[in-house]
């Protein structure tokens, strides 16, 4: 079976992908009764009382992986169990294929009474613009999302009894509480797991019809830091005036970080990010304004002269995640304390180092304070960004498959956040990723009510098809 | 009794005073048996399992006054009793006396293991070199301090009969409390308590042998502010960047209160801010450099140009007193949160008006504020600084009485907090107050193994007696 197209033309792949776009279509139905059977297995990661639902998911999706023909096996950690597939059995060692990674656990249901019904059971809403969805948790993140992969894997093995491509799937039971397995469990099976590129499918379109592959993430990077002025808490009416206030040292620094425009001061900051692209929302589609209303702002606190898309996928960007120090409880207290603390992160870009980004902050700290204060780091942790290459033959091969599909190019689009998993696959185990999702803005993932639209379900289906025919 | 100096001249008040200084001298170890006596009953005002104690100690003190012949009577009020006494019983309704305040509770000992001895059996320590201390939990902090009057009074009417002019006594069992009960208590007994000027005892000398007059007081005024961004946290990944993030706006309000030289930036916030005086640490032996060495600092936080001690006593400040915003447990959190808060303080000088500077410092943070955000402002509180007008002739009196004593002039000095009750006697009861004290900085008040030098309460003791004969 895994020889079937070792002759294989351009002709007879796409008639054979004719056919398996056809079981699809004509599948649709099951495929969704699939879906709902794994959504209606409350499989929440986040609650110790659901950890057997999450067994239950596990075995759920290795049997159904196993009656498809994959080697499909539960791995259990210190955590949730992974669930790990090969086909054929030979991908275990083979490295020519591809890897696809999706996550089988959900985010806890509540608030319960802001759901039309219950949150475990799926069924079809109509939207009333013709849109019809999947109503349940989880049914975009991400069990949606993954079993448009399963679905197209099945429709290949139903009409060609085999896969284009050598398939390795692998799906986590704790993306949704931080992934404490996964690193030491891909460190222990990087020879198993490394393939050719990755498939990763938790992203969104950019609009319903509208694909998009994520082609860039920021990366991040932590940093803690306590300022000490004086050596205990004073008295502001026997000190204050010729004490250092730490909360004033702390002030000032944080507030030079970024320059009245808007960019980050420290210097060489932006060594390593490349000149500024498109930046045009226009060509995306992305609606940064809109983004910004939906949670109560109308100008832009990033760099001056770059889009908000930019602000957000292109630029790095410096936040303090939190702030204390002193007196914060009711009423007041006339303290000058010994010391003001602050959390920050910085989103990297492009070529950005972390280590260098580090070390240019601390020193941009240390040449602001006071020869009377001190400053203490916490160690600082995180990666650096990613961006796939446009021109990677495996991007360039999705692209056009997602065109054939939607009759319109795929956006190459970017994120602001970090998915750690892709960047561990690039920096451990050199291998790209290809970021292609079909959920939407407003599927309400984390959030009652969530759904999946169906046609991101059926379309979603039929482009994995596409793109593993494309890989071939 | 009451009219014993009708025809009273220098000269014969002058004997009068020799005697009564005689009285002190001979008397001294009674005074002291007294003052044990006090020091024995452990009057502590923060722990409710005192509270008995404290009653016992306002007895103690009206047992004391009514025996001289005062007109004593506990006073029971929500918290801890007042003990108020006049001599003569028509000084009650007379405000042409002066009014003596103190207090007869002490802080709590802890911790008891840092003391030499039992905090509540005071004992004679010789010092090494050749000063002898009284030591015990309020030897100074103020039973000490307050006995100096009482002792004072004891002379007067043990040599003459009656006292130089009417007085009022009023100790209170708060202070070390915030005392609660105190302004209720003020305003009911407004005629009975108004005089023409207050007498208070608990500050400091400048050093053994160099008496001091605390001639000035900062007020202050508190403001608490909490700014918003967006309407709810958001998660950094997805709107770092192009989303305000409050911690960063209060951060760059908080530092532009200051200039690079220590001066205050609010427009006209140094309104009614006299002109530097001489602000000569010289001149009043203030150590502005051991106070600051002592808290680990060493480079002065203030205005640039003003001496350690001007920036304590003759000129307003600010301080952040607390800081709070975002995430601040263990770890980090990739979080833009929608809030950031901050509580103030300003210490105020001369005439700088507390409602004018909420009004601006409003107005500054208004100012500030991108247009996105919003600022909430809690009220304000606190009220403003005090001034003895050194020409006033109470004060010139009771200068010449401590130079009379001590051979040398008494230094007005000022101090950085404020004495609320000396406010209250000001703004309610328009009646000035002269801030008179024998304490010496290395008494450890509020600290284990509290101690009075013997000489402060001899020489405070003398020197009461001198001051009531110059008021006469």
């Amino acid at each position: 079976m895994t020889d079937l197209f070792p002759l294989a033309t351009d002709a007879v792949m796409s008639h054979a992908l004719d056919r398996v776009l056809s079981t699809i279509d004509g599948g649709l139905d099951q495929s969704c009764r699939r879906l709902f059977d794994l959504l209606r297995i409350p499989s929440v990661s986040t609650d110790p009382a659901f950890d057997a639902e999450c067994w239950r998911a596990a075995h759920w999706m290795v049997a159904e992986l196993s009656d498809l023909g994959f080697a499909a096996s539960v791995r259990p950690t210190t955590g949730k169990p992974m669930v790990v597939a090969h086909w054929p059995l030979a991908a275990a060692t083979d490295r020519s294929g591809v890897l696809f990674y999706g996550h089988y656990d959900v985010q806890p249901p509540d608030p319960l009474e802001l759901w039309e019904t219950a949150p475990f059971e799926p069924w079809f809403r109509d939207a009333g613009d013709g849109r019809r969805q999947i109503v349940a948790r989880g049914a975009s993140d991400d069990k949606g999302q993954l079993m448009t992969f399963v679905e197209a894997c099945r429709a290949w093995i139903a009409e060609t009894g085999d896969l284009p491509v050598p398939v390795t799937i692998l799906l986590e039971g704790e993306e949704e509480t931080g992934s404490p397995s996964l690193a030491p469990f891909l460190d222990a099976h990087k020879d198993e797991l490394t393939k050719s590129i990755a498939l990763v499918c938790d992203t969104t379109m950019l609009a319903p019809g509208r694909p998009a592959i994520t082609a860039s993430l920021r990366g991040i990077w932590f940093e803690e830091l306590t300022v000490t002025g004086p050596d205990r808490d004073l008295h502001s009416g026997l000190y204050g005036g010729p004490a250092h206030n730490p909360i004033r040292v702390l002030s000032r620094i944080l507030a030079a970080l970024h320059d009245d425009t808007g960019r980050i001061a420290i210097p060489h900051f932006y060594d390593g990010v490349a000149s500024p692209g498109a930046g045009d929302e226009t060509a995306t589609g992305f609606d940064g304004a809109a983004l910004l209303a939906g949670v109560g702002l109308s100008v832009p606190a990033g760099e001056a002269g770059f889009s908000i898309q930019d602000q957000l996928w292109t630029r790095p960007s410096c936040d303090v995640n939190g702030i204390w120090g002193g007196y914060t409880a009711d009423g007041s207290k006339t303290v000058i304390p010994s010391q003001a603390h602050a959390k920050l992160s910085f989103r990297l870009v492009g070529g950005q180092d972390p280590a260098a980004i580090s070390d240019r902050f601390r020193v941009f700290v240390q040449d602001r304070l006071p020869a009377d204060c001190t400053v203490r780091f916490r160690p600082g942790g995180g990666g650096p960004g990613l961006t796939v290459d446009a021109t990677n033959p495996a991007m360039v091969k999705a692209r056009a498959a997602l065109h054939d599909e939607f009759g319109c190019d795929a956006a190459l689009i970017g994120a602001g956040f970090s998915i750690p998993i892709v960047t561990q696959f690039k920096h451990v185990f050199e291998m790209d990723s290809l970021l292609i999702g079909f959920a939407l803005d407003d599927d309400c993932v984390h959030s009652p009510n969530e759904k999946y639209d169906l046609a991101s379900f059926h379309r979603g289906t039929r482009s994995w098809a596409r793109v593993l025919a494309a890989l071939a």
